[in-house]
C-alpha cells in the first residue's frame, strides 16, 4: 500500500515535470513563432501579423511567417519549409489557423494535409468566419490541439487585428510627446525638439504598426509634416536578431486623415506629396462645397461627419474608419485632437513620451487640452503597461482599463 | 620560451581570474554592508546612513550599521560583533571610516587597533576634515585600502549629505505628482487623489529619508497638510529582508518649512501640531512685525530673505538651511513652489509620481506654473535614473545634469 502510495506520487510527479518542460518548450516555440510574425511589421496590413514554427523530436524543421496580405498564410510557409518531415511534426502557430476559402485555401486543411500531430495555438481568431472552426476542423482530423501558450503576447502583437473584428471600429492608439512637466511646447510655441532623436524614433515605429495617422488642421497648419514613416529598413530589421532573412519591402506607409471641421487643409500641403497612400479629410457639413471638391480634386478622399461642441464626432469617425477597412489608428495630436478622443473615451492605448526637460508655464500648451474633467472619478483609468527609459527619454504605454472608458479594452479581448 | 610565454599567459590568466572573484566577492559584501546601512533610513540626521561588514575566510564576522546621531559608528558596531576574530580580517564599509574625533573616537584607530588587515570603501568621505585622512591613516598602519566597489550606490545612499558637504547647500528633491497629463487638479480645483496609496506611501519614505519638507503658503491654506512622515515602521522594515533587526526608535519627522511671503499661515494650522520637530516660515520683508510675532509665540523659527518678481530668494533660503544644518530637503509643492524651484534652477533631483489617469483642459492647474521657458534650449537638462511601474502608478526619478541646472548634482560628486 504503501509503496502503490509510492510508485503513484512518483507518477504524478512524472506527469508534472513532463508537462513542467512541454510548457517551457511549447513557450520556447511560441516565443520563435513570435518573433518571426514581427518579421512583417507594418506590411501585412489588413491582415495580421502571424508567425509559424514546425517542430519535431524537439528540432524546428519549418518556419514562416505571413509576408503580406494576398500572399501565403505563415503556417504555408512553414510547411513548405518542413517538406515531407512534417508529418507526425507539431506546429506552433501565433493565431489559430483559418478554416475557410479567402485569398488562400483554408490552412487548416493544408496542416490536416501535412500529417502534422499536434497545433500549438497562440490566440483563437476572434473572426467569426474562423473563430473556433480552425481548431474545430483540426480536432476532427484526429490533430492534438493546446491553446494558451504565450496568449497575451500573441494577442498583443494584433491587438489592432482583434479589435477591429470584435468591435468593427478600429484600435486607436494616442502618442503623446511632452516634457516632465506635460507641456508639449513653450508659452512661445516652440515645441522642436522636447524628445530626442530616439524617441522620435520609436514614435516612427509606431506609425509603422498603424493602418493610419490621424491628425488635426491644427497640426497640419503648423508643422505641415508629411505623416509618413522614415524610419530605415535596417533599423526595423535590427529589431530582428537574424536581420539577413528580413523582408525588404518597402515599408508599409498608414494613410493619413485630417479632422478639418471647415476644409482649411491648404492644398499644397506635405500630406498630398507622398505616393502609394490615401489621404481622407473629414469635415463637417459647415465645410463649403467648392472647399470640398478643390480638396477632391488633389486626391483626398473627403467624408460629412456631424459637428459636436468641441469638433467633429469622433465615434462617426471610427465607425467610419472601421467600415473603410481600417483596423487601427495612431492619433498623433495636437493636444485638441488628443482631448477630443479622451473626452470621447474613444481610445485603447496612449503611448506618452516623456523629454528629459522641464517647460513649466501655466499658458505654455499642456498634452491634453479640450474642456478636462471637474472630478477625478470622472476620469479614465488607464493600466500601465511599460515605463522605460528610452535613450534618457521616457517611454510609457498604458491601456484603458476594463469596465471604463472604450468598449474595446484589449483586456476584453483575451477572454 | 613558448613554455614560458604559455606559463606566463596562464598566471595572468589567474591573476585575472583572482582579481574577477575578488572584485565580485567584494561586491557582494559591500552590498550587504549597503544593505545593513539603509536599516537606519531615517534615523541619522544629520549624519550619514552607514554599514559596515567584517569578512573572514570568505565568512561574515560581523555586522553593523550606524543608528543614530551620537551613538556608535558602523564599523564599531562590526568590530564590536566580531570581537578578537577581527584581526586578520577584512572591513567593508560604505563610507570611509572616519580619522577624527567628533561626539566619537575616530574610526580608523579602533580598525587599526582591531588587527584588520584590508578595508574596502564604499565612497572617500567629502568632508574636508575627513577626506582621504582615514585611508591615510589606514595605509600608514600598514592596512591594505581597496576603493572603488559600488562607489555609485554608496554614494547615492547619502546624496544629500555628500551636496551638503560640498556646497555648503542641502541637496534639494522636487516631488511632484500628477496625471498622465502633467496635471495636478482638475479645473474645479480637485486633486484628491490622483497618485493611489502605494504611491503616496512611497512619497512617504521620501520623507522619512530627508531632513527638511518645504512647501508654500498656497498648499498650507488649500490642503492643511500636517507633513509628517505617516509610514508605519513595518513598512519601513519590510524593506529589509531581516525585519527582525530592524531599528524600532521613533521614525525621524523631518522639520518643516513654509513659504509665506506675508506670513499667512494660520495659527492653527496642523503643521503647529506636530511633537519633536520645528517649523521655519521664511517670510519677506513685507511680512509685519506683529505676524512675525503671533507666529514666534506659536514656536516657529520665522526667518526673513529678500523677495523676488515671483515670491522669495530661493538662494538666500537654501544658504540659510544650509547653515542650520540641513543637508536634505524635499520640496513638496505646490505648482508655484516647485515653479520657484525650477527657474532658480536650485534643485538636484525630482521624483515624479504619475497616477492612470487624465485629467485635460488647459485650465487645470499643471505640475509647474511660474513663468516658464521661452526656447526650449532654456530649460533644464535631466538625466533619468529610474522608471518604474509602482501598483499601476508611475515613478520617474530624474537627476539635473552635470555642467547644466544647479552646480551641486549627484554627477560632480562622484569625482
Amino acid at each position: 500500500m504503501a509503496d502503490e502510495q509510492t510508485n503513484q506520487s512518483t507518477q504524478q510527479l512524472n506527469t508534472v515535470e513532463f508537462e513542467a518542460t512541454t510548457s517551457a518548450l511549447d513557450e520556447r516555440f511560441m516565443a520563435r513563432a513570435l518573433e518571426l510574425a514581427t518579421k512583417a511589421t507594418g506590411r501585412t496590413h489588413p491582415n495580421p501579423m502571424v508567425g509559424a514554427v514546425i517542430v519535431k523530436d524537439g528540432h524546428i524543421i519549418g518556419e514562416g511567417f505571413h509576408h503580406k496580405a494576398g500572399e501565403a498564410h505563415a503556417e504555408v510557409n512553414a510547411l513548405q519549409q518542413a517538406g515531407d518531415e512534417a508529418k507526425g511534426a507539431t506546429l506552433y502557430v501565433t493565431l489559430e489557423p483559418c478554416a475557410h476559402y479567402g485569398k488562400t485555401p483554408p490552412c487548416a486543411k493544408r496542416v490536416i494535409e501535412a500529417g502534422i500531430q499536434r497545433v500549438v495555438i497562440g490566440v483563437v481568431d476572434p473572426n467569426p468566419l474562423v473563430g473556433g472552426k480552425g481548431i474545430e476542423m483540426l480536432r476532427e482530423a484526429g490533430i492534438t490541439v493546446s491553446t494558451g501558450i504565450l496568449t497575451s503576447e500573441c494577442a498583443k502583437l494584433i491587438e489592432g487585428f482583434l479589435t477591429y473584428i470584435k468591435t468593427g471600429r478600429p484600435f486607436v492608439t494616442l502618442k503623446s510627446a511632452m516634457s516632465l512637466d506635460g507641456k508639449i511646447a513653450t508659452r512661445t510655441g516652440h515645441s522642436q525638439w522636447i524628445t530626442n532623436e530616439t524617441a522620435r524614433q520609436d514614435g516612427h515605429r509606431l506609425r509603422a504598426t498603424h493602418d493610419v495617422i490621424l491628425t488635426g488642421i491644427g497640426t497640419i497648419l503648423s508643422d505641415n509634416p508629411s505623416l509618413n514613416c522614415r524610419l530605415p529598413i535596417e533599423t526595423l530589421a535590427s529589431d530582428n536578431k537574424e536581420s539577413s532573412s528580413v523582408d525588404t519591402t518597402p515599408l508599409h506607409q498608414p494613410d493619413v486623415v485630417v479632422l478639418d471641421s471647415l476644409g482649411r487643409t491648404p492644398l499644397e500641403a506635405n500630406i498630398f506629396k507622398q505616393a502609394n497612400r490615401h489621404v481622407y479629410i473629414f469635415v463637417s457639413p459647415a465645410c463649403e462645397a467648392e472647399t470640398v471638391e478643390a480638396l477632391r480634386n488633389k486626391g483626398a478622399k473627403v467624408i460629412t461627419v456631424d459637428a459636436t461642441y468641441s469638433g467633429l464626432d469622433i465615434g462617426q469617425i471610427l465607425e467610419t474608419l472601421g467600415d473603410l477597412g481600417f483596423t487601427s489608428v495612431l492619433v498623433e495630436g495636437g493636444s485638441h485632437v488628443i482631448a477630443s478622443f479622451v473626452e470621447a473615451k474613444a481610445f485603447n492605448k496612449i503611448v506618452t513620451y516623456i523629454g528629459n526637460t522641464i517647460i513649466g508655464g501655466q499658458e505654455a500648451l499642456g498634452a491634453v487640452t479640450g474642456q478636462g474633467i471637474d472630478q477625478l472619478v470622472d476620469g479614465i483609468q488607464l493600466r500601465f503597461e511599460s515605463a522605460t527609459i528610452l535613450d534618457n527619454n521616457i517611454r510609457l504605454e498604458s491601456y484603458v482599463m476594463e469596465g471604463r472608458g472604450t468598449e474595446c479594452s484589449p483586456e476584453l479581448l483575451k477572454k
